[in-house]
């Protein structure tokens, strides 16, 4: 067996378990942990090391929720097969990136791309006028509702009351095009720490929302674009794109997106959520990220857009890392929100763009003023360099944590009805019907006690085309973010009266 | 002679020229006064009405800007020919107007819209990079910068620490698409009472900046559309209109656009600034805009944008009547700011779509969330609402007009060189040489003495299809809107060791 000697360090700030689990990467990286190779079982490893059992576990599932590694049942851990490794070497800086980009071209067919934070205007919504709601409602499981009571207002208060007694008159004048540039030096320094993210503040362009920015790549991008899709996805950011580009819709399997499938469909670009599909809850594993970039790298005009716009909200093991992270040629666009961490009613999002689409925006989008407010953006910098912001992180984690732990404890009573998944991050769960028991039917039954579910149909894109599984099965979507642990006890004691 | 009894009553609130300029409108819309009539001298009106001789002149300048007389040399004041006077009754209530758009039918070609408000990014930003600059800027005769020293921060603070300290979470959650119905409410009030704008709150978007309402207007009007733009314009809005349309560049005469230019180009759509035309300043008389109105009637789907970005601003008289406020059947698109009225970085802006464009809003653009934080919406609202909107324009009123005043005595040095134009609002003045002089030849001269001011030439969107006037004459723009007096003395003075 392969030695599994792995220096660990005290004092580093890294954690035991992230130790492990580089260690490992690296080896499976850079070829000397081959594909298929097995590793050695947790308690072993543990033992070896002298580490709790605990520890390697969570490394290992870091590993394999990454899609690094898999599990055989009654077998143990197996290295994956992970297409072309090259493609995974530690991102080149944006530096690097530009010159590469540059090399690479320039004009020719462009491309658009995409997304949007549910909201409450958001797809489920449809679902308000579901039918055979013969009850008030009393329970709303939204997957797009976010708690706000435990916003630190004050906090936000206090740095405004700082900001505007300034009396900075230049403060009500118009800033830059693309956003403050402290900002965006702020949101860079934070979208490097927690997601990877490897940019210079000038590609980062800060918008009034993700349905703005959208509407801006759209200009950015220029000519018809043909968008591939994963189907169910995210239903605002579906409506958005398809108001200028051609949607292609593709399926999915475990791993999210099947790779293979641009080419067949002539698509320019794919528009994903790697990190956390929305709504299926799938993390693509490292070498469906890979075959997606290697299909983005295979011609001039091709890129990924990355809607990574929950991410802070996974429970277990590390942040899975963003696909730009990975992105060695300037394919990605990464888009994200601090409406779902901070407050929907912040419009601020933000996408950074490859060096090579950041030149059209230059050249073709400058005129477009910021959507913005100066003394918003002001404020949201003080919030996150004070630490108010990861604060209120850690805060929100934990509390929907509890929601999310309730929240799977009471659907053990529906264990024998339903598969339950989707429980490694964000703020809804997914029940798969195990029988033949129809959408619409479990939503009427759960509206007559007056509580609201959601149905994965809502996410459909294209019916016709979606993956048999989905096709085959009812789907429910419970979103927990909304609700306290009262409501969740209630709502869920109804749907008992309902479904058992 | 025709007869010119008017009752003038006191305590109404309205003013003895108010009074007397309405009476001649309505009998000139009714038909009492014919095209061709002579109007009593203002002398012998003021001695029969027993008035004071400046109040006749009062009423008969509002009568000439807004189009209803004409004024011949020697011989007295003329009522003007307008076209189908039956067009300008007082227009219908924005309900009767629904049923009116409800009825002339629906789909169909679409047709978009457009502009926005001058700021710092806008057209005159070219000249930063001219040649010939050997001294560094002393002073820079912008036209897009406005006055934000007198702006009342304290107020903002006052209202923004209200509102925040009130922790009413639910001001962090996300808002209607439309906007907070509050402030539609308010701006609907405001626009009713300062522009005459008949419509009602559910007709209002609002957006963060003119720049976003133009794309979502590009979303609204949908299929590919032909727009006309008054030649020069202003230039952010053509760049963005161009990227969703094709864009027909018209000619103007001393009145504006030329409305029978629109049925030759095939135009869809026009984009105006009837109350001051950006950048000549020219003020749309009656008729002209009865010509637009008419040409708009003519087919289903053809709109008037009329951008009404700075009619706060007028100096004399009362403000000219919007376009909109003469549409009896929602053809004209309204679309205004608080962005140069309050301040560049309150990125607020609104547009009033008719019945038949908000119905096509609402089915396929729902899905846009609002751009506007709900916090920022609310602070706008109580700022109007408690009156400290209306106090804060009639102070910024004061100091503009000061400043215009300035500026002109000062330029009375060169009267001999240049005829001076566009005197009755905004925040520019024109220049225009009376001799063969280029416009790069006195931009280059007033570099040399580190002084800025702007060349029409910067405004032109053909400059083939440029109306002969222009094309034959170089003229300059002068602001004067972020200069306080000391400066403009300075800047004037420098001017004449450049020009003289």
């Amino acid at each position: 067996m392969y030695d599994m000697t792995i220096e660990l360090k005290a004092g580093t700030g890294k954690r035991l378990y992230e130790q492990i689990y580089e260690h490992i990467r690296q080896e499976i990286r850079e070829g000397r942990l081959l594909a298929g190779e097995r590793l050695p079982s947790a308690r072993s490893l543990a033992e070896y090391l002298q580490v709790s059992r605990s520890t390697v576990d969570t490394a290992y599932e870091q590993l394999l929720s990454e899609g690094y590694i898999e599990s055989r049942p009654c077998r143990g851990y197996f290295v994956c097969h992970i297409e072309d490794l090259f493609q995974m070497e530690k991102a080149r800086g944006p530096r690097e990136q530009k010159a590469v980009s540059g090399a690479s071209g320039t004009a020719g067919k462009h491309l658009p791309g995409s997304r949007v934070v549910p909201g409450k205007n958001a797809p489920g919504t449809a679902a308000l006028a579901s039918p055979g709601e013969d009850r008030s409602l009393v329970c709303d499981f939204s997957p797009n509702e976010i708690e706000m009571s435990a916003f630190p207002f004050n906090v936000w208060m206090r740095i405004t009351k700082n900001i505007l007694s300034g009396s900075n008159s230049r403060l009500f004048s118009q800033g830059e095009p693309q956003g403050e540039p402290e900002l965006r030096r702020t949101i860079c320094k934070y979208l490097h720490a927690s997601r990877g993210v490897e940019c210079d503040p000038e590609q980062i362009i800060i918008g009034a929302g993700n349905d703005y920015l959208l509407l801006l790549l759209e200009k950015i991008l220029g000519s018809p674009v043909r968008i591939a899709m994963e189907n169910p996805t995210y239903k605002r950011a579906y409506q958005i794109l398809r108001s200028f580009a051609e949607i292609a819709a593709v399926d999915m399997d475990k791993n999210g997106m099947l790779a293979d499938r641009l080419e067949q469909e002539n698509a320019d670009v794919a528009y994903v959520m790697p990190s956390h599909q929305f709504p299926t809850g799938i993390v693509m594993p490292i070498g469906r990220r890979a075959e997606l970039l290697n299909w983005a790298n295979a011609a001039e005009n091709r890129y990924l857009i990355e809607d990574d716009y929950d991410s802070e909200f996974r429970y277990r093991g590390k942040p899975i890392p963003s696909l730009q992270a990975s992105d060695r040629h300037g394919k990605v666009i990464y888009i994200g929100t601090f409406s779902k961490a901070i407050a929907p009613a912040i419009r601020i999002s933000y996408m950074v763009l490859p060096y090579a689409l950041l030149e059209r925006y230059q050249r073709d989008c400058y005129f477009y003023s910021s959507t913005v407010s100066r003394i918003d953006q002001r404020i949201l910098n003080e919030f996150i360099q004070n630490g108010h912001f990861e604060r209120h992180l850690n805060k929100m984690r934990k509390i929907y944590r509890a929601r999310h732990e309730l929240l799977l404890e009471e659907l053990q009573a529906f264990k024998g009805m339903f598969r339950i998944s989707g429980e490694n991050a964000g703020l809804h769960l997914l029940l798969t019907a195990r029988g033949k028991i129809s959408e619409e039917d479990l939503l009427q039954k759960a509206a007559k006690q007056g509580v609201r579910v959601y149905g994965m149909s809502d996410y459909h894109i294209d019916a016709a085309a979606l993956p048999r599984f989905y096709r085959e099965t009812s789907t429910l979507l419970v979103g927990y973010g909304g609700l306290n642990e009262k409501q969740i006890q209630e709502g869920t004691g109804l749907l008992k009266k309902a479904w058992l």
